[in-house]
C-alpha cells in the first residue's frame, strides 16, 4: 500500500503475529518477526521480499536485547504480539532513533505489564476496577496477605503483578491455612504480588478498542466471553442482555480506559458483569486478543487489520459487525502428543466437524506438537440470527465434549463414529423453533391474559411451522405496566426482532409496547363479547403519529405470524424464500380444490 | 487439518494461487506452486514446512513438462490456477501414479481450453450458448470466414479457440474488408479459430460453481459483472433484476454446465443476458475466477476455500452470502511504470481512498512493477443494502476516474488533492435518500392514483429524513392490474424489502400486492369523501388467513414509513439505532412542551 515500503517489526511470532501478518500481506506491507526458530506460526506464512537486506525474520528471543536491537535496525515501526517484553529496550531503540515509532508506547506496555500498576492507573482515571492492594515483597509477605484478607475477606484472589496470563499467576486463597501454599505457588516471595477482592461476577464481557496515533479510539461491539480454567473457551457477538444499555456501557468503559494510554494499536479489554449490573474492568491486553478473533469473519475490518492501520497512522477501519450474529470457539490442545498419539486428532475434531456446518471458518495456527491447553487454532461461526449461530456452535461443542472425554481417558479417537456424527449435521437454519421459550427468540408473542391464548395459538403454531425461534408469554398493559416496560425496552438487547401483541377491548398492549421499543410491533385485535372486535381493532390501529403498530385482521394471529416471517425476511433471506414457498403451496391448495370441485358431484 | 499432511501442487503461482494459498494456510494444508521465479504472488506468502523434502516451491514454467513432473513428484493432488496448461502431461502424471488426483480432470481442462470444443460440448448437453462454427484452418480460412459471415451476418465475432483470455484472441469483424486484418490479428492462420454469432447482450452475469469429487455441484449467488475493454472491472452481488426468477435461472444453467464435466474444483461461469430475457453461456473457467473474489469477504465460504475442499474431497462449504450486499472493484494497472513514475500510485489510488470507506477490504497481490491492465489487486465492498454498497463503491469509482484521467495525461498524482477527497468521505450509510426513484430502493411507496399523493407524501418525507432509499410511483389495482402484478412480483429481485401501499374505499391495492409478493406490505387506509376512511381501513386490514397486510391508522402514511424503518431495522442495525433516537427526540419534544406549559401563561 505504502509505496515507500514501510516495514513493521513484531516482537513475538505466534498465532497473533500470524494473523497480523495475514492482514499485512493483503495490504502489501512487509512484516518481520522476532521469535525463536525459523518456522514459528507467524514466520511460516509471512514473506519478506528478497529485495530487502538482511535475513527474512530475526531468530531469537523477544526478551533478548541484542535481538530487539537487530530487529529494530531493520524496520520502521515496532509493535508486539505479547505484552511481556522488555519495555525499557523498546524505549531505548525509540530514543536512539532506530525506529520511527513503537506501538503501543513502551510506557503503555510497561504500565500494563504490571497488573497492579494497571489497576491503580485505571482507578486514577475513574475507570471501575476490582478493588486491590499491593502485597509488598520487601516486608513480610505473610503479614501483607493477612492484612489484605482482613480488608477484603476470604476468598481472596492473590495474583502475580507480572508475567501472568491465561490464569497463570493467580491463586484463590480460600483459607488462611493455605497461605504458604499460595505464596509458594506464586513464586515463593520472589515475584511481586497483589491481592484482589473476590469478584463473583455473573458474566464476562470483552471489548476490542483500537487507538489511532492521534489518540482517537473506536470500539468493536461488546461480546460475551466464556472462560474454562481461566482460558478463553468461546466468544459470542454481539453481547445479549436483559439490560438495554449494557453493551453500550461496556464499550464506553473500554474506550475510556484505552483513551488513558499512549501510543497506537488495538487493545483487548476484559470486564466482569457483577450481579448488581455494574461492570468492573478486569484487565487490558495491549495487542490483538483472543476475544477479538471473531472480527476476522464477522466485522467490516478485522482486529488485525485495524492494529496495522493504527500503528501505520492509516485511517482506522470500521468496527461494525457485517453479519447479524457470530461466535468463536478456541481449539485448545486436549492432550499431550507424547502420551496420546491421537492428541492432535482429538483437538482438531471440532474443526473437522465444522467442515459440515455452514457459516464456519477454521483458522489453524500451524503449530507443531500438541499439549493440553495450547492454542492450536479457532473456529469462527457466523449466522443470520443468534439462534442459528448457537445451533451451529452446538454441533461443534458436541464434538468438543466427545473429544474431551476421549482425551481424558486417552481412548483412541473413533474416526468412523465421528464421521457418522458429521453426516447428521445438515444446515441447522431450518430447525430453530422449540417450545414457548426459545433462548434466542427472534419473535416475542405476548398477550394481556391467558384468556387470549386460544386466539394467539395459531401465531405460535405458524412460527413453529416456519422454523422461527420465538417466545410466548403474558404481558398485561394494565395489570403489569412495569413488566411491559421491561419487556419492550429489553427486546433489542435480547435479540428479539419482532413483537406480536394480542389485545382486546381497549387493547392498549400493542401501542404501549410500540411506544417503548424501536422494534416493529404487530397488533392482533382480539374479538371480545361485545362490538365484534371493532373496539380492539380501532384501539390498536389508530395510533398517533410517531408510533406505528402493524395491525392485522381481528383474531387473525396466524396472519400476524406470517407478517413476522415477512419482516424477518427483510434481513434473513431464507425466510423470504420460505414465504414464497408458502404462497406457492397456498396457490396449489386452492387449485387442487378447483379441480375437485369440477370433478366431484355437488348440489346446486 | 489432514494429519497425514496431504500436499497440494498448483500449476501457476499468480494472484489466484496467492489467495488459494491463503485459504490453505488457514487449514494447515501445504501448497507447492510451479511458476517462474522465487517471489511470485503465491510463493510470497505460502509456506512449505522445512520438514518436507526438496525445495519449497518449483521454479519454472507451468508449460514445462519436466517441471510439471518435478512438482507432481512432490505432491499428492495437482490443480491449476490457469487453464492454459499441458493437459496431456497432467494426464500422464496421473496415469503414472505420480499423484493421487488431478483436479479438475485433465480431460475437463483440455475441453475448456478449446473454446469452440467447450461450446460444442455444452450445446450437446442442452446448455444454451451463443451459436458458433469452427473456422477450419486446413482449408482456406478466408472461405470459412465468408461462410460464417453468410450464416451469422455482420458484425461477426472471430475468436481464437485456444490461449484466449481477458478479450485477447477476440476480433469483431464489422466489414468483410477487414478480413485480412482479422486473420492476421488472430495469428495469421497459424492458430485454430471459430466464429460466433454477434450477441448484443444487455447485461453480463456470472456464477461460481463448485463441484465435489463425487460430482455434486453447488453454486454461489448469481452476480452482475461489468467489463471494460473485455477485462473484468467490477462485480455486484447478488444480481438484481426486474425478472423475478432470473438469478435462479442463471444458477441452474451454470450448475447444469459444470455438472457435465469431470473432476472436482471451482468453476467460473460467465453468461450473457440477452434483451429478450434469455441467458446464453459465454464461457467457463475451470478454476477460481475474478468474478468470485467478492466471496472472500461476503460469503460463508470463499471460492478459494471451496476449491481446496473440493479437490481434497472434503465436504463443500456453504455458498451463501453472509452479508446483504457486496461488490468488487479490480485494481488494474493504469500506466506503465517505465513511462510514468506515478503509475503505481495512480493504480492504487482507489485502495488508498477505500481506507476511508467503511465495509471495504483491500487485497493486493504483491506484484512488482505496473503496466496497463495488469491485475494488481482488488477491493471488496460489503454493506447492509445495495444502496450502501453503491455509495461505498461510488467513492472508489470517483477516485478511479480521477486516477485514470491522470494516467492518460501522465500527469503527476496530486497526493494532497487525493487526501482532501478522502477527508470528505464519511460513513455513507447516512445519506441514501435522493429523489422519488432511488436506483437501489429499499422501500417502494405506491398508491392507486395521484389524488392519494397528499396523504402519502408524509411517508416519502419521513423516509427521506430517516435516510431510507425509496421509490414512489402509481400502481392501480383496478386500472393497471398487470403493472401491479409486475411490481409486486419483481420487488424481491429488485432488492425492494418493504412496500407501502395507500388506498381508499374498496382499497384493494395493499392486499392484492401482498398476495403477489413475499415482502411485507404496509397498508395506509386513505380517507374518502364518505364513511370517514373506515371503509378503507376494513378493506385493508381484514385480509384472509395466509396473506397479511400491516395496517396503520387512517391517512397516517407517516406511521407507515416509521413502521418500514422499524422493519428494515430487523436486518440493518443502524435503522434500529435511528428509530431509538427518533423516539428519544419525540420524548424530548413533549417534555419541552411540558416545561413551556408550566412556564408560560395560558388561559383557563
Amino acid at each position: 500500500m505504502d509505496p515507500q515500503g514501510c516495514v513493521v517489526g513484531v516482537l513475538g511470532g505466534g498465532q497473533l503475529g500470524r494473523m497480523f501478518g495475514e492482514a499485512a500481506s493483503r495490504l502489501n506491507v512487509t512484516v518481520r518477526f522476532l521469535d525463536v526458530g525459523e518456522h514459528t506460526p507467524a514466520k511460516q506464512i509471512t514473506s519478506v521480499p528478497a529485495s530487502l537486506e538482511g535475513p527474512r525474520h530475526v531468530d531469537g528471543s523477544f526478551a533478548d536485547r541484542a535481538k530487539i536491537h537487530e530487529l529494530a535496525s531493520q524496520v520502521d515501526v515496532l509493535t508486539v504480539e505479547i505484552e511481556h517484553v522488555d519495555a525499557d529496550e523498546l524505549q531505548a531503540v525509540l530514543d536512539h532513533g532506530l525506529v520511527r515509532a513503537v506501538h503501543p508506547a513502551p510506557a503503555t506496555i510497561r504500565l500494563i505489564q504490571d497488573k497492579y500498576a494497571q489497576k491503580v492507573h485505571l482507578q486514577a482515571h475513574d475507570v471501575p476496577v476490582v478493588e486491590s492492594v499491593a502485597i509488598d515483597n520487601n516486608e513480610s509477605m505473610h503479614a501483607a496477605v493477612r492484612a489484605a484478607a482482613d480488608k477484603f475477606q476470604l476468598p481472596l484472589m492473590l495474583k502475580s503483578r507480572t508475567q501472568a496470563y491465561d490464569g497463570k499467576g493467580n491463586y484463590i486463597l480460600r483459607s488462611m491455612d493455605d497461605m504458604d501454599a499460595a505464596i509458594s505457588a506464586l513464586g515463593g516471595g520472589t515475584r511481586p504480588l497483589y491481592a484482589e477482592k473476590w469478584a463473583p461476577f455473573s458474566q464476562e464481557i470483552a471489548v476490542m478498542v483500537v487507538r489511532s496515533v492521534d489518540g482517537h479510539v473506536a470500539s468493536y461491539p461488546a461480546v460475551e466471553t466464556v472462560h474454562e480454567h481461566s482460558i478463553c473457551h468461546s466468544v459470542y457477538a454481539p453481547l445479549r442482555s436483559q439490560t438495554p444499555e449494557l453493551a453500550e456501557r461496556a464499550r464506553a468503559i473500554a474506550e475510556k480506559a484505552v483513551a488513558t494510554f499512549t501510543g497506537a494499536g488495538i487493545f483487548g479489554v476484559e470486564m466482569f458483569l457483577m450481579p448488581d449490573g455494574t461492570i468492573l474492568l478486569n484487565e487490558i491486553a495491549p495487542r490483538p486478543h483472543n476475544s477479538g478473533h471473531y472480527t476476522m469473519d464477522a466485522c467490516e475490518t478485522s482486529q488485525f487489520e485495524n492494529h496495522l492501520r493504527a500503528i501505520l497512522g492509516l485511517p482506522l477501519g470500521s468496527t461494525a459487525l457485517k453479519v447479524p450474529s457470530a461466535a468463536m470457539l478456541n481449539l485448545l490442545g486436549l492432550a499431550d502428543l507424547s502420551r496420546d498419539p491421537d492428541a492432535l486428532v482429538k483437538t482438531l475434531a471440532p474443526a473437522v466437524r465444522s467442515l459440515h456446518v455452514p457459516g464456519t471458518t477454521v483458522h489453524l495456527y500451524g503449530k507443531s506438537g500438541c499439549r493440553p491447553g495450547r492454542k492450536l487454532g479457532h473456529i469462527n461461526v457466523v449466522g443470520q440470527s443468534d439462534a442459528q449461530v448457537h445451533e451451529r456452535m452446538d454441533a461443534l461443542l458436541e464434538e468438543l465434549r466427545l473429544a474431551q472425554e476421549a482425551a481424558q481417558s486417552t481412548a483412541s479417537w473413533d474416526a468412523e463414529a465421528a464421521l457418522a456424527r458429521t453426516q447428521r449435521t445438515s444446515d441447522t437454519s431450518a430447525k430453530s423453533a422449540r417450545d414457548f421459550s426459545h433462548p434466542q427468540a427472534l419473535v416475542g408473542i405476548i398477550m394481556g391474559s391467558d384468556s387470549d391464548l386460544p386466539v394467539m395459538m395459531p401465531a405460535a403454531q405458524t412460527l413453529k411451522e416456519m422454523d422461527v425461534p420465538f417466545e410466548l408469554t403474558i404481558v398485561s398493559a394494565h395489570r403489569t405496566p412495569d413488566r411491559m416496560r421491561d419487556y419492550a425496552r429489553s427486546a433489542p438487547a435480547r435479540g428479539v426482532r419482532v413483537i406480536i401483541a394480542g389485545a382486546g377491548g381497549a387493547a392498549h398492549l400493542p401501542g404501549m409496547v410500540a411506544a417503548q421499543t424501536p422494534v416493529p410491533v404487530i397488533g392482533v385485535p382480539v374479538k371480545g363479547s361485545t362490538l365484534d372486535g371493532v373496539d380492539s381493532l380501532h384501539s390498536i390501529v389508530q395510533m398517533p403519529r410517531g408510533v406505528p403498530v402493524a395491525t392485522v385482521a381481528i383474531n387473525n394471529s396466524m396472519n400476524a405470524a406470517l407478517l413476522a416471517v415477512r419482516i424477518l425476511g427483510t434481513g434473513i433471506p431464507s425466510y423470504l424464500t420460505k414465504m414464497q414457498a408458502y404462497m406457492d403451496s397456498m396457490e396449489q391448495g386452492v387449485l387442487h380444490k378447483v379441480e375437485r370441485l369440477a370433478r366431484d358431484a355437488w348440489d346446486y
